[in-house]
């Protein structure tokens, strides 16, 4: 595995590897890796001739509130864990490196983002955007991979290949969870031992609203109101949103119907957790 | 050469053409092609395997009240002009092939556009900007070419291409003049007799300036006052800007110095047209 920190170095191999008819995969993540990562490594390597993994805490996504300083960083586990999943090329750019001093272009989500973790993270998915761009160039991957679990990121990325004509092609992964249904997050280190306990109720709610799904209840405003009863009796967390959408255009809707996501947020003490399933509703219409 | 029509099929004879180990030369246009397309095009064939014309007269980068109705338009002959330039592929897509219904990104140009054109052209750069991160990731070329008298749409490219991290060389290109010294345009074809035989004052004022700042005048106003009387005095065209700035940058100076662009627009009865040289100057600082 070769650990490269410049883009220029980035570039130049990728262009050999291209040279030589070799299909890239590309696993954009910042960092502290876990079997989430090790997850879409895996469909990466075995999809693609090199994996190519990137390690960079994005700044530009990161609101002036939150956690940019403090997200968890573990650059020699991270190295431990790529080196086991096969990777070929692990990225691991500066700030620096990736952001120079002065800059004359910006790019701007302007739909997909006014809802679910958006909606109180104003520019968040600018930030997005824009490194992924910047990292779409640097990489030149075939196939990217990215979790279902941040599938808002999922739509944003797809929008933005769609859009921009990236000859890039989106894989979205299933979310990996813990045995008791936990999705896996770098954030769940942040949980103190009682929320860790309360915190599959996340995921058991969302299959109650499949449940409910299934025996014919169509209504959102009830399949919301039946999960946010179940966290608010057994968790100690704050729901931040609970919420129904097409997807991936993210459009509201009354009722269910179609491809649609159920998703929610829930902040506990220092950890805020997301979690959310993506269904095809059968519907009469 | 084979004239491609489709995103899809580009992007597929793109992937070939890399994975032979070829070096792809694009030359991005909004066709009418003349000999200042024919010398973009000449520099992509010397320098690469591959060339790369696309004729796309782009919407976004037109104003309301600008011309993308009339602009000229010639398809047969600029397929012609093609040929004879060795082009291996000609992109030509519709509107419809480059702009599907909805978008959810978008790119802003955030320096190097309120002077010059930009100024009374509010999001013409964002259109180029947009169209050209679309064509890059079509034909992601190793090179692209453009004509140095669109001085502030290669600043903007340079800009564009560096902060995103494009795996593109920009390469720009003298301007290609008349006998008389009038600038190469697709525009120019609007001049009436009286006015074609004027034109040639723009660039003229040009030199008389390049020749004061040999002398050692260094003043932008006297610089600017001169170009402004000559053409006033031997033109019936109404000037829209003569403007001295650093280069690529595009800031204001009062006194020349180091790489710097002298520009101008001249608003004709039908044709508004512009003009620059871009020089290095020695100076005593």
């Amino acid at each position: 595995m070769k650990v490269i920190t410049t883009i220029k170095d980035m570039q130049q191999e990728m262009k050999k590897e291209k040279q030589l008819g070799h299909s890239i995969g590309f696993v954009p993540t910042m960092g502290y890796l876990h079997e989430g990562h090790a997850t879409l490594l895996g469909a990466a390597r075995t999809e693609n001739e090199v994996v190519v993994l990137s390690i960079f805490v994005n700044p530009t996504q990161f609101g002036p509130n939150e956690d940019f300083d403090t997200y968890p960083r573990d650059f020699e586990r991270d190295e431990r864990v790529a080196k086991e999943a096969n990777v070929d090329y692990l990225f691991y750019p500066s700030v620096e490196e990736m952001y120079k001093s002065s800059r004359s272009v910006a790019i701007t989500v302007t739909d997909r983002v006014d809802v679910l973790c958006g909606q109180k993270r104003p520019g968040h998915f600018d930030g997005v955007a824009t490194v992924l761009t910047k990292l779409f160039h640097i990489v030149t991957p075939d196939r990217a991979y990215f979790g279902k679990k941040d599938a808002q990121q999922v739509a944003v990325v797809d929008g933005l290949i769609e859009d921009f004509n990236f000859p890039v092609e989106l894989r979205a992964v299933d979310t990996v969870r813990e045995a008791d249904g936990l999705a896996k997050s770098s954030r769940n280190v942040y949980l103190t031992d009682k929320e860790r306990e309360e915190a599959p109720v996340l995921f058991k709610s969302l299959q109650t609203a499949l449940q409910l799904l299934e025996s014919g209840e169509k209504h959102v405003e009830i399949l919301k109101g039946t999960i946010r009863k179940e966290i608010e009796q057994h968790t100690s967390g704050k729901v931040d949103y609970i919420d129904v959408y097409t997807y991936p255009e993210l459009k509201t809707i009354k009722q269910a119907a179609g491809k649609i996501i159920i998703a929610l947020a829930v902040q506990f003490s220092k950890a805020r957790l997301i979690d959310n399933v993506i269904v095809d509703v059968q519907g009469d219409n």
